[in-house]
């Protein structure tokens, strides 16, 4: 019998945590392993905001994946995933490279959800990466150096598109660092707008209400407009255009309205809602027993509240401990154990020293929660590299 | 009888030196002294391709005027002058204020010479001040994160046009500066490319054929691309056409052809070549004894090559040092003195430790010529500012 072999499409939280799991509990050779990324780097998904708006490094926000595997447990090839073919149980790389398994997991992260708005695809920025928060980055800062130039005040009106968990935070790192921007160019900090536009009724929807107004408290007083109950009807190379007919000039929007799981797994054949697979308590895909998928493309429903989970890296994190461990029963013959999500709390960011959050049943607000942000944003480093990537990255 | 008023328009060296020096040599209400310049800055002109190109912090390169200024002598304006009105004596500010002189120093520096290259104007950037510079910064920068998202080669194609003084100093900083940014961005050296294209036979036109050798070999090194004898036909959002019909994609192309004296002297009626006024041994404009220019606005025949002087921090320094002088003099009734160019020498920077230059008959290269580029720039400290702003901003 020949040794099965484990593709891990992906090295995101969910992926990655797979692949660093199945390695510490694995024996030599028992397993052939192979992680597959499109860089040669994990990044901390949920750290982006901060690149972004250029308020942290982005090579903070990264680190080597091989610099977190034993190679001779787990093999590691840089390409970008094209097409899964179910049938022959083998993915194929965009280099033409073609790797068969036994088992797959899908952790291939998640797309912009656009919603059909017109223009957001073309000419939207997204927090997806650190090649694209790299852009943000130095496109904000570019605007701020041709505003020198051309007095047009759109180069320095912003424009952030949903107001959910990443659109909050983004906005925070933004009133942190435009001061910062103001001093470096010279230019009189009344000039820059910042709009945060959302078209459910509230900023952070599914938050605590009393959590709600404090943030938007916190960030008007730091100087953003909101507009809530607001849709964007079209983005623009001007800027975006308003269901109510309003138009805003900016020569910046950046869209975080929204993902969806990953096209790839859709073409693969897959049934789909949102770019999501529905899997089973095992992470199965539906009748697919060779085939798991975690993170961001998994869509699981919360009993409680019959919706389902938002994607989140706690998530991911904890559906790749339960599935490197049911990988290697289902390997030696042993039982699987169902994932049942565990949520420790949330804590938005709002910018340095500002957060919002629940820990259990309990609200926190100010440096209190500006300090569990961190300690969470430090413990995801011990999941995914230990004590030495902690050591390496951590946020103090 | 009224205190005699003296206005001098713009603080470059010319300008600023004339003050500082009045300042000096003047009593306290003897003369009516006031600046006028567009920024509240002075920049150094001369060491603008550093923070160009992103190897010098744009703020080392400026001074605030009011720092050099003793405002019991010399008032500052900081305005943007429209318009000199000669035969009413005054100058027009673009705020409306209008103001008198006695004696009009115009001081008002250079304006890109664009040879009637059709798209220049409109595509090219231009090293010329503070505003400037930093957008070509942040331009540089933020194409490096686009090619990462786009990989268009044209994002990562950099076109230098003209290689006399500034555009050789220019891609010697590019040259340090790219593989800081390759690094910094993930990006493969190899992609990125420098061209630097002449007109004329010859890079640094006038130089030394042996500076010249040594200055191309330097930079071919370093992976510049030279293409003499090659004029710039136009200049478009996509590149440049050359003169042979080769077109190259590029999405920066900086233009450092030439310089011409400000439009606003031609526009006060004076006669001018390239925008530059043929001022006499006194540093008069022609027919007019209240009107002296000095800098890259005035036009000096050098006797032993029939040639004009090329503009360059080096004589408008030392105009401003005899003009303070001899404007002194008239109001004291004494006798002016003409004024005499004193070139003490040239080196242009090719990067980090390298450079080219003359001083006195002696050539000077490498190390050597780089150390004495940073002794001059140094030096020009000690004439703006004394040793304080030499403290304070020394290159070391």
């Amino acid at each position: 019998m020949s040794t099965p072999k484990i593709l891990i499409l992906g090295a995101g939280y969910g992926g990655l945590v797979t692949a660093v799991r199945l390695q510490k509990h694995m024996n030599y050779n028992e397993v052939d392993v192979t992680l597959v990324n499109k860089h040669d780097y994990h990044y901390f998904t949920t750290w982006l905001h901060e690149p972004a708006a250029g308020t942290l490094d982005p090579d903070k926000c990264r680190v080597s994946i091989e610099s977190l595997l034993d190679t001779n447990k787990v093999k590691f090839i840089k390409g970008t995933v094209k097409e899964i073919k179910r049938e022959e149980k083998k993915a194929i790389l965009e280099n033409g490279e073609e790797l068969s398994y036994d088992y797959v997991v899908i952790a291939l992260g998640s797309e912009p959800e656009t919603f059909g708005i017109q223009g957001l695809k073309e000419y939207a920025f997204s927090i997806r990466s650190i090649n694209s928060v790299r852009q943000i980055r130095e496109h904000i800062e570019y605007n701020f150096a041709k505003y020198k130039m051309e007095k047009r005040p759109e180069l320095l009106t912003f424009i952030v598109g949903g107001a959910g968990f990443t659109g909050i935070e983004f906005v925070g790192e933004l009133t942190d660092r435009i001061p910062e921007l103001c001093e470096e160019f010279d230019v009189d900090p009344s000039v820059v707008k910042i709009y945060n536009i959302e078209a459910a009724p509230t900023v952070l929807p599914g938050f605590d209400p009393e959590l709600v107004n404090y943030a938007m408290e916190v960030l008007s007083r730091k100087g953003v407009t909101f507009k809530i109950s607001t849709p964007i009807k079209e983005c623009t190379p001007d800027g975006v255009v308003l269901a109510d007919g309003e138009e805003i000039k900016s020569n910046t929007v950046v869209w975080t309205g929204g993902v969806r799981g990953n096209a790839i797994i859709e073409n693969a054949g897959f049934e789909t809602m949102r770019g999501r697979v529905k899997v089973d308590e095992y992470l199965h895909a539906p009748n697919h027993d060779d085939t798991f998928i975690v993170g961001d493309s998994a869509l699981i429903i919360n009993e409680e509240t019959n919706r389902p989970y938002p994607p989140t890296a706690q998530i991911a994190i904890q559906q790749g401990e339960n599935l490197a461990q049911n990988l290697l029963a289902a390997i030696r013959g042993g039982q699987m154990k169902p994932f049942v999500p565990s949520l420790k709390g949330t804590v938005a960011s709002l910018g340095k020293g500002e957060a919002i959050g629940l820990v259990g049943d309990k609200k926190i607000y100010g440096s209190t929660a500006a300090l569990m942000k961190k300690v969470i944003d430090n413990r995801s480093l011990y999941m995914l590299g230990g004590l030495s990537l902690m050591l390496k990255k951590a946020k103090l």
